[in-house]
């Protein structure tokens, strides 16, 4: 394999929207801010961008750092950059931070025009259908007609799919990685949890917190603790950290026993002092609500009837939050309408979280199949 | 089958212990409460006791009503009584509520002798070890010197093993249901976030609540919330609410929009009206060291080595939380050890709730196991 690197030194952008946007919900959204970035360059016919759908946590910056001096690279630097699978040699690739978010595009946390304070609870309900429309007006402002490639892992691989059916004539090839048709009723049963962990802290104040001069952090952080138990696999956690004491000796008491506990409580920690309460309770809205099935009697291929793009589905073995039975589902009922298709089922032991791991086998996969995308003529 | 029945109004009874309980932890308990119930009638020769172990959240009222009109009976009704799989016209069933527990044991919520106040945070760290100890003196108690049968399902199934290791000429048989040699990183890790729930709640006090005049119930109620998704499988809560609506349409907010979250929010409700938000604490924790290995260099075998009661043990196939892998842990350390045991992997859909449940398969597993127990004579 030949070097790679890092896109290296990347800024953020902001581009600005004001004709409203109306929401699948019914309400309308006036005008918004997307903010993203871009790595590569657009090529003379425009048919080498590749859009990035971010999961619930995630945002607009997706690989190389800002300063040389920042400590991590964005999320899924290890896919992206010259000679990565997904190659910036060759691609035009961009990454946006979705509506409702909190890092740079509208979300609760900006500022209400109509009011001149933030959002809070009254920034509306957003959908991945929403996300899909605000995506291609994004597509548009950059004058891209044709996307090569949608990619999205989890909440991500829901944007790349309804990508097909929203615009089946603008994205040549959807990459649904880790992903589901919809969520199981487990599923949605954790993102009740964590959004009920939010909204009872008493710092919340129905999501107004902000005038209060509040976070929710309690709330936020229990979330936090609960998302990273279902991102790991059991197997994965007991190969991380077992029962392993933190002190070597039990100590009776309701401290950090286990480094397990050290982990989950750090990573609560963390993520309460950096996202948005708001935001995280309408990221798993997002999550409940996608199920392209729902309006054709729960009938997936009929929903995927007028498909056009190709497609490669990827699951991981150990995925117990989205399992590969649920890519099959998506590879049968694109089947069923006799779309182009490839599936890998990858094995591997680290859960949901091994679609950002930069495993060998499922990034030669991806790399393959990014390889095969022509830019530039027609495929 | 011949008919069956309830084991009718039942009367719960306190027995006092003065001689202090050296604890696990080192602690002391000076002199404490067990709070019990018992079914049937002891036999002549006090050969035909059988203890009952509870849950995290179980108690002494195992089977019967307190009157005509309770609404429901206790926790495992359907297994005891007159010609019911633990058959009370053949055995003495014995309830008791553990050590540390919150309906009438001696508990974090009783009064500390010393302070003549709630004990609080003051109570100590209770193990699975220690309540065997105080089952134990419950036995001599009531004058019985070994047990027929322990019988417990997960955290009640490890009290049940604990017996056979602490007092093996104590116990004759072992009923060691959907329970597991100790628990795995990710049972520990929902356990570390259902704690942290409770003890960020910022009516938790440190513990003193009941000396504010408060409860922690917003972190209860997010603990119970998350047990409930551990304790049903995915296709159990698939079966039961799946993706539906509560009121067949979808409004786009963070009220109840599916009925899953309809009964996850009564029943976090319900819960946190009732139980003691330190017992939840201690339970879990109990839950959390159980790990009879751990003094044998991780050999479940060695630990097991002095064991001379007879076992059944019963998994469930559905149950993620306590995986039937578990139980055959168990299997595979007393066949080391060349015990008479019996195993049934019992195909259940309701996960690890299942061992509550009066599936037929199950219930006559235990009756046929049971109905071999002989009392009187010797076996």
């Amino acid at each position: 394999m030949s070097e790679t690197s890092s896109v290296g030194i990347v800024t953020a952008q902001t581009a600005h929207f004001s004709e409203p946007l109306k929401l699948k919900s019914g309400e309308v959204l006036p005008a918004y801010d997307l903010t993203y970035e871009t790595y590569g360059t657009l090529n003379a016919d425009k048919s080498n961008a590749v859009l990035i759908c971010h999961a619930l946590s995630g945002n607009h910056h997706v690989a190389g750092k800002y300063a040389e001096t920042d400590k991590y690279p964005g999320w899924w630097d290890n896919l992206i950059g010259p000679g990565r699978p997904l190659d910036t040699n060759r691609f035009f690739v961009i990454g946006l931070n979705n509506l409702g978010g909190c890092h740079g595009s509208s979300g609760p946390s900006s500022t209400n025009p109509a009011t001149g304070k933030p959002w809070g609870a009254d920034f509306p309900v957003v959908t991945v259908e929403d996300w899909v429309e605000s995506q291609a007006r994004l597509a548009d402002y950059l004058g891209i007609d044709q996307l090569a490639a949608v990619i999205g892992g989890s909440l991500g691989g829901m944007q790349a799919l309804q990508w097909t059916m929203s615009y089946p004539d603008r994205v040549r090839h959807a990459l649904v990685i880790a992903s589901a048709p919809n969520l199981t009723a487990q599923n949605m049963a954790f993102n009740e949890v964590a959004r009920q962990a939010i909204m009872t802290d008493p710092e919340f104040y129905d999501g107004h917190y902000y005038e209060h001069g509040a976070v929710p952090r309690r709330g936020l952080r229990i979330a936090r603790m609960l998302g990273h138990i279902t991102y790991l696999s059991d197997d994965a956690m007991g190969a991380k950290f077992g029962r392993k004491l933190r002190d070597g000796e039990i100590k009776y008491g309701f401290g950090v026993e286990f480094e397990m506990e050290s982990y989950l409580r750090y990573q609560g920690d963390k993520f309460a002092g950096e996202f948005d309460a708001n935001t995280y309770l309408r990221m798993t809205r997002a999550l409940d609500y996608f199920d392209p099935a729902l309006e054709y009697g729960g009938n997936l291929s009929a929903a995927l009837a007028n498909v056009k793009a190709r497609f490669l589905v990827v699951s991981f073995t150990s995925d117990w939050r989205f399992s590969p039975a649920r890519s099959r589902e998506i590879m049968k009922a694109l089947l069923d309408n006799e779309c182009s298709v490839s599936y890998a089922e990858v094995t591997a032991a680290h859960g949901h979280d091994a679609f950002l791991m930069p495993d060998p086998h499922y990034h030669n996969i991806l790399r393959n199949y990014l390889q095969n995308i022509r830019t530039g003529g027609t495929e």
